[in-house]
């Protein structure tokens, strides 16, 4: 019989693979505590309203949707700010403002394949509620930089582009399209990098024809500085927003990291001021990460109004681009492995393997009676920093063999201090 | 408009929540790293075959079955053991034995609600494939002890009931129930504690009589010691692998927590060998963890004859019981809150927070505008250690104050040396 394999677009975490995610994982919870962020959680399905409540009808075509068996319609989660809406909108007034959470959530869209995406992925989201201020804006695409940096990137591998659906708000009706076409307008500003230079011109001329004129609108596109933008599209008052918050990103120390790019879009309908994302450098992946602020979806959901700003990064590009750069998790599976010399096994093992366990020593020894070579190799597998020696000539004298399974060094070590001693050896 | 709720039978994590969900995990893995286990993961659906060809067509009803666009029948997982046959089949005889894995699982049954259980819930799963011997038996089940006193229970507070599939079925035959009616016995016992003791001895009767004699069968099931059951049964070999788990367990010095209880029997039919159960000391509250030897499953996915052995604890009887206990996980947003004295808010602040960040200290300050009575209280929401004044008097003559939130002892500190006294200040 040929073994089965797992859902296409999903992955099995062998030990290795489990390992590189974890570090990951332990990166972002790292970064997020030292920025003072609290983590939270939602479930992995939600009623399918939420999401579509939010999205509109479209987004059903994303998700793994499900009945339960009293006939309620399920979707998988495709992504977290619904249900963190809805937590936070559950509780009204009594949760104190700000709310500065984050959570890593395992999020499924049913979406085509592609280099960079999976059905089955994880984000880490980092989300403040309750400030309006562009400090809120900083303070998460500050976060978002370091979250990079703390993964071992610089500035050399990635850059955060940063706009604002408000200013190209301001900038589109100075330019005369009319407020009712500027879903649409954003819709094919979202395609840009995925289709063909004559497409995007063509839908673009589509979308804002005849109330503006598109060689105006392509014009302003192609500007690459806040100053260079007013000069085409007049006064606009969001280009001072965004300008403060550059301000502050400088406070931060991360003017390296981060440029106005009126490119970014974000094809989520539900931002509402300013828009980021991270690429790497040569922008040849997908985005890392992307975010904005969403001042209005706790009041869609029935509570209190709340501004909010939020970003997403995925754990996929992040794996490619660490793998990139030769990345590598330690998966050590126990630190210290016994052997047993002689026939009292298992007993004299388990004896000290318990001791040593006692003391928050990580240790194995082998299940089976076997030779010494044997037990030797299963010590490599699991990648043991010292082999100790149980039940053999010296322990008679009250002393136990330690061999640091690197150097290949050898100690003797009285008995009744093995294992402060182990604890020793394995802190140095 | 109503905020909608999540769906019957999940849970929403907000932060204390998951400070207790965090704090059991951490607990997990730690006892899984001084056991020396190695953690993976596999998908959170898997084709639905997966489960009906380990389970039988029955178990479908417990599933939240779906089909995805394409057509094909998935399932979300119910437990993690067939996963991890299926990874370790895929792998063949390249994957070094033993594997000692561990994983702590999302898992989804559409059950009826009972108090313990929930149809999203996790699990810690401890798996050694590879031994066929009743060390890894012993191993496993000295670990599931090991994790309850990591978690600070006593004997006092919990047992573990161990009885062996292979020792029923010896009986069982040896008392001339046939081997054909021995699953449908296994049902009748695992409902034992479920359904009246009148209704239980008729369903026993059914599946036994005419071949054995009802009442031989349920006196054999009266016996509380090993002894005792070959008195009744005759000699039966599994008794003496039984009692070779027990002795190792006792040389782990686990004798206060282990006892022979015939009447665990695990509801899953994969069952081999062994089979375990720990439950609470009143018997108040469903099982917390359960386990066996299930020697033929990867064989089943087409993989190598392996020998297996593992158990499963839930969170969600283990929170019960912690909570019982007045279990509290520390919550601390933040280490250190910033109180900005002056009008150069928030540029002081981010500055200094910079820093203090950049040394692995949380930390976080208002991100708005206010008064220091209300960043105080900012400060005491966050559960920090520490205030910081930032942009005061005393920072003209290069000072810092700082205050102790618990305490109210203050402390004036020189500028440049604000971060290693703060974390000197942190790690007393």
């Amino acid at each position: 019989m040929q073994v089965p394999a797992g859902p296409k677009g999903t992955r099995d975490f062998y030990p290795d693979d489990m390992a590189l995610r974890e570090a990951i994982f332990s990166s972002w919870r790292s970064t997020c505590g030292r920025y003072g962020f609290e983590q939270f959680d939602a479930p992995m399905f939600e009623h399918l309203d939420l999401y579509t409540q939010k999205s509109g009808d479209e987004i059903e075509k994303q998700l793994y949707v499900f009945q339960d068996k009293a006939g309620r319609s399920l979707a998988l989660r495709p992504e977290l700010t619904p249900s963190l809406a809805r937590m936070v909108a559950a509780k009204g007034n009594n949760l104190k403002r700000p709310v500065r959470w984050f959570s890593i959530p395992r999020l499924f869209r049913y979406e085509k394949m592609q280099k960079g995406r999976l059905r089955e992925f994880f984000q880490l989201n980092m989300d403040i509620l309750g400030v309006a201020e562009a400090t809120a804006d900083a303070e998460l695409i500050a976060a978002s930089v370091d979250m990079m940096r703390d993964l071992g990137f610089t500035a050399r591998d990635f850059g955060v582009h940063v706009s604002s659906r408000a200013l190209m708000e301001q900038l589109f009706l100075a330019l005369g399209v009319p407020a009712e076409k500027l879903p649409s307008l954003y819709g094919v500003l979202d395609k840009r990098n995925k289709i063909s230079k004559e497409e995007f011109n063509a839908e673009l001329a589509a979308a804002v024809s005849p109330a503006a004129s598109p060689s105006a609108v392509a014009e302003a596109l192609s500007v690459t500085s806040l100053a260079d933008l007013e000069k085409v599209g007049g006064p606009l008052p969001a280009a001072g927003e965004l300008q403060q918050l550059f301000s502050y990103l400088g406070t931060y120390g991360m003017d390296e990291f981060v440029s106005f790019d009126i490119g970014v879009v974000r094809g989520l309908a539900y931002y509402t001021g300013i828009v980021f994302e991270l690429f790497d450098a040569a922008r040849s992946l997908r985005a890392i990460a992307g975010g904005g602020r969403y001042d209005k979806l706790v009041k869609l959901y029935g509570g209190p109004d709340t501004p909010a700003v939020g970003f997403a990064a995925g754990d996929v590009v992040l794996g490619e681009m660490l793998l990139q750069k030769q990345f590598t998790a330690g998966n050590r599976r126990s630190n210290v492995f016994l052997i047993s010399l002689d026939e009292r096994h298992p007993e004299n093992a388990i004896r000290t393997a318990t001791l040593i366990r006692h003391a928050g020593i990580s240790c194995e020894f082998s299940l089976r009676k076997t030779g010494v070579g044997k037990q030797m190799e299963q010590a490599n597998a699991a990648r043991s920093l010292l082999a100790v020696f149980v039940g053999g000539e010296e322990e008679k004298g009250g002393s136990v063999r330690v061999r640091n399974m690197k150097s290949g060094e050898e100690d003797l070590i009285d008995r009744r201090e093995l294992v402060s001693r182990l604890a020793k050896l394995l802190s140095a």
